[in-house]
C-alpha cells in the first residue's frame, strides 16, 4: 500500500543521475590521489578525534601500511554533551596534516561552523559535513564555497531525498565535488548504535551521479561488526568505506567501542580485495608520492 | 526488557530539574510581557514565513485579537530544497517587528547562521533554534550569547536527553532563558507529517526546570488536527503552544496545509480556556502596552 | 515533500467514515452498559494480568469506586519471553468475571489463540486483540465471529491504514462492534516504553466511524505520565481510556512500573471531569445493576 | 550515550550462542538436502504467492536451473487488506510440492493459523512464520510442535532480542531446527518498502547458534536493489538468501514490484559465486535426487 517509493524530488537538478552523462568521480590531491567513484575504492581510516601528535602519527602509519589512502580524524568534534571533549581545533588540523603527509595520505575532517570553513580548507583535502549538520544550510554553503571536495554524511533521520537536496545546496555553490556517506540512521533497536542502511548504496546509484561511501563504525557502533559490514558495503557497490581506527580503543576519548585496533584494521583490509574483485573493484594503489618508509617521528 | 527508561545523562547540570528550586519561568519584554512556565499560557501564532508587510500585519492583528501574545514567523527559512523560498531576511525581521508592535505582541523568529544571531537579536524578543539545527553547536552558542530568550525546538530524531544536552550548550553561555518546543519527530506512518510526542511534556517536567511548549502545526502537518492536539498539549501540561496561522493557507509559500485560517484560529482559541482551566492554567491577559485598537495599516 | 498524508486505502469499505451516517457507538452488556463513542467516556481499568482472586476483586472494587466502568485484565498473556508468566487461563477468566459482577463492571480481556475465542467470549463482554496480533488474520476472524464487541489495539509499527484494514477483517465477519485502542508505537527514544501517538485520535475521527480509546499505561510505560497523558487523550477527543491499576505495583508480575496504585487512579479520576466537560464529555454514570455495596468477598 | 548495546536477555537459554558448542546447521530433507549454516548457502526462491500450477512449475524450473535449492511460495497469504488475494490454500500447497519435486527443490511456505500447522507440515519441508506473526505465540508453538524446520522472519518492529525470544518459544517445543530471516524493518524513509538491517547478520552470529538468512526482496521492495543487497547479505555472512521470482512480475497478484524475472534471477546467481567464495562460502551443489531434466509438465 505504501511500499511504492516516492518519485524523487523534482528539485534534484544538479545532483540528479540524469544531470551528467556518467557517474562522477571525486579525486583528492589531483588525478593521482585518492578517488571516490572509480574502479579503486577509497579507504578512509583514522581516529574519531585527533587526541595528540603521537596518536595521529601512529594511526596514520598503521592505516597507510594496511592499505588506506585517506586519513580521517576530528579536530572540531560535534559532541552531544557540552562537557565532552570538543577537539583540538587548529592544533589538531596541523597534526593531522603532518601525519598524513608523512605517510602519503589525504586528509578528511569535519567542519562545524561556517566561520571555520576557510581555515579547515587550508589544511584538509576534503571537508566533512557531519550527520547532525546535514541540513545546516549556512554550513553547507560555506563548505561548498571553499571549492574543496565535500563529504556529506547522511542525517540521523534524513530520507534519501532530503540528503540529496542537502547535496544540491552544496552543488549550487558551483562545487560538485561531493561524496555521500551513509553512517547509520535512528532505529528502535538498541542492539546497535545506529541502523546502517546499506540499501541506499544501490538506490543512490539510480538517483544521483555522486559517489557514495559507507561508515560501518558509526553505522553499527560495535567494533566486531565493522569488518563484515564494510565487506557488505563494498559488495553492495559502495565507492569506499570510512572506518575508525585507534591505537588503543579502550582509552579513546570518544567512540572507543566502535574503533578497530591496528591489527583488526589490517585483518579487515586483508579480507577486502576478494570481495572488491567480486564486484569489479580493487583496493587503492599506493598513493603517488607516499613516503611510507619515512623515519618514525621522534 | 527495554521498557525501562534510561537514567538521565549526568551531563545535565544547569538544566536539570534539581539544579533549581522550582520550575523556571521565561519572560519576554519584561515581567509584564508574555511568559512561559507560569499560570498563563504562552500563545505563539503567525505564518510559517513572513511573505509581505500586508500578510504579517493582517496576521498579527488576527492572532492578537484571538488571544495570542507572541507573533511567530520566519525571516530566515530552513528549507529542505535550495529552490524553495528562503525568507525575506532583514526585511522580514523589520516587518515582523513592526506588525508585532502594532498589536502588542512579542516576536519569536528563527536564526540559521551564527553570523546572524546578533542582528536577529536586535529586533526579535526570542530567538528560535529550529529542529534541523538542534545539534548545531556553533549556532546554540551564538544564540545563547545574545542573552535573549531562546526557543529550542526538538530535533527530528532527538532523544529527550540529546535535546536537554543541546539546551545545556545554551545554558553554558550564561543564558538560561530557554524554552523547549516539541514539534513532532520522525515516524514510519505517512498519515501525518511528523509524530507529535506529547508524552515529553510531563516527562520534561520531571527532568528539567525549563518550560516546554508544543507546536501542533509542524507536529501533525494537517490543519484539522491542530486544535485537538493543541488542547491535548495543554491538558498534558504544556506551558504554551505555537501555531501556524495564515490569511490564506492555500496560497501560503510554505506549510499551507498545516496553517489555520484566522477563523479557525479564533475558534480554536475559544475552545482553549475550559481545557486550560481544567489543568489550572489560563489564556494570557492582554499584553501591557498593547495597541489593539490601532488603525489598520494603510 | 513527503509531508502530505497518503489518501486512505480504498479497501476501507465497512469501517470507513463514509460507510455510516454517523460515528458508531459500541455498547457492552446492552444499551445501559458501558459505551464507547457516546457522550460518556469508557473508563477501562485493572491489572495487566489477573494474578489471584484477591488481587482482581480488590482492584475491581477500587476502580469501580473511582469511576471506572470496565474491568481490564489478562488471563492469557502475550509475553515477549516464554519464561514470563503466561496468565491463569480459564481460571483467570472466571475470577475476572466474578470480580466484575460484584462491582457492576463489564469485562474486557485479550485472546491469543483463535481456538480460545469462543471460550473467552462466554465469560467476557469484550474481546481484545493485542498489539502483537493486530495482523494475525486468523485471530481477527475468530474473534469477530464470536459476535462480541472487539477492542483492537494498534500494532507496534502499524500505520493508521494497516490498523483500519485489520478492523476491516473483523467487520467482514459481520461484526462491526469494534473499538480501536492506541497504545503507543515503536520509537528511537528509550525515554518512554512506547511512543503514544495521540494525533491518531482526531485523525481516526476523520477516517472511520469506529470509536477510539487510548491506553496511556502501555503508551508511556511510566506511572507518572499516565494521568497527564490520559487527560490529554480525552482533550484530543478519545472516547475513553484504558489504564493499568494494581494493588501493589511494585510486586506486580508484569508491567508494575506503569501501573497506578488505587490512590493514584482515584486522584487521576478526580482530575478527569473538568477536562472531559471542556470537550463535551463526561465520566460514565454508575452502571445499571451495579452492586457496589456488595459485601467484600471473604 | 545510549549507543551501548543492551546485554542480551537472560531468557535466551536454548537459542543463545553459548547453549551449543558450535553454530547450528539446519537441513531440509535429510543430510544431503539443502542446509542453512554450513559452507553451502541456502538459496530460496519463488513467487510471493502460488497463483497457478503453470506459474509455480515454470518458476521452479527456472530457479532450480539458476542454482536455487529451496522453492518459496505462499499458499496462505498474510495480506494487509482482507480484499487482497488470500492464497490458494491446500491446492496451492499441493501445486508447490509437485513443482518442487519435479526439479529437486525443497519447499518452504508460510503458516498463518495454528490449526493449519499440521496440514502444512505434511507437504512442506520448512514452515515459515511471517513477520506479522513473529510474536503470535500460539502459532510459534503450533509450528514448533510439528517437528519440521522453521523459518522465523523478523517482525516489522522487532528488536533482535524480541526476535530471539520468539525463537526461544519454538525451541521450547523441543524443536531447535530454526532459521532466522531478516526481511527489513519499519523506517521513516519511503524510498524503500522496508529497511533491510544487514547488521543483524554478524550481530546474530555473536548472540545465537541459529543460522540466519536475508530476504532482500521484502527488505527493499524494489527489484533493482535485490541483487546488490543479496550480494551484500552474503558478504556480511548470511547463511543464505530468500528471493521473490515470478514469470511475469508485472502481472503478479502480489509483490510484483520487488520480484525478479527469471533472467534477472539467473544473472543475480551468476554474480554470487565470487562474493560467496570471498567469504568462504559456495552456492549449493545440485540437490541429491534432483530431476532437472524431467520433461516439462504438460
Amino acid at each position: 500500500m505504501n511500499g511504492r517509493p516516492l518519485p524523487p524530488s523534482r528539485d534534484l537538478r544538479l545532483v540528479h543521475v540524469d544531470a551528467r552523462e556518467r557517474q562522477s568521480v571525486v579525486s583528492l590531491r589531483g588525478a593521482s590521489g585518492p578517488s571516490f567513484g572509480g574502479k579503486e575504492l577509497a579507504i578512509c581510516a583514522g581516529p574519531c578525534a585527533v587526541e595528540s601528535y603521537e596518536q595521529i602519527v601512529a594511526t596514520a602509519a598503521a592505516v597507510a601500511g594496511a592499505g588506506a589512502n585517506v586519513l580521517r580524524g576530528g579536530a572540531y568534534k560535534p559532541r552531544t554533551s557540552p562537557y565532552s571533549f570538543q577537539g583540538l581545533g587548529r592544533d589538531g588540523l596541523a597534526m593531522m596534516r603532518e601525519a598524513a603527509d608523512l605517510y602519503g595520505l589525504a586528509v578528511v575532517t569535519e567542519v562545524l561552523d561556517p566561520r571555520d570553513a576557510a581555515i579547515v580548507a587550508e589544511s584538509a583535502d576534503m571537508l566533512q559535513i557531519g550527520a547532525r549538520n546535514m541540513q545546516n544550510t549556512a554550513l553547507l554553503r560555506a563548505v561548498g564555497e571553499t571549492g574543496k571536495p565535500v563529504l556529506l554524511k547522511r542525517g540521523l533521520a534524513a530520507t534519501v531525498d532530503e540528503w540529496l537536496l542537502a547535496a544540491e545546496y552544496i552543488a549550487l555553490t558551483g562545487n560538485e565535488q561531493i561524496v555521500l556517506c551513509e553512517r547509520g540512521i535512528r532505529s528502535f533497536d538498541p542492539s546497535t548504535r545506529n541502523l546502517l542502511d546499506l540499501s541506499v548504496v544501490p538506490l543512490l546509484a539510480r538517483r544521483t551521479h555522486l559517489p557514495a561511501i559507507v561508515d560501518p563504525s558509526h553505522g553499527t557502533g560495535i567494533a566486531a561488526l565493522v569488518a563484515p559490514m564494510g565487506l557488505a558495503a563494498v559488495a553492495a557497490g559502495a565507492a569506499g568505506i570510512m572506518v575508525e581506527v585507534h591505537p588503543d580503543p579502550a582509552s579513546a576519548v570518544s567512540d572507543g567501542m566502535q574503533s578497530l585496533t591496528f591489527a583488526e584494521f589490517e585483518s579487515f583490509m586483508e579480507s577486502m580485495p576478494a570481495v572488491a574483485a567480486a564486484v569489479g573493484r580493487s583496493l587503492p594503489k599506493r598513493f603517488a608520492g607516499a613516503t611510507l618508509n619515512a623515519p618514525p617521528p621522534s
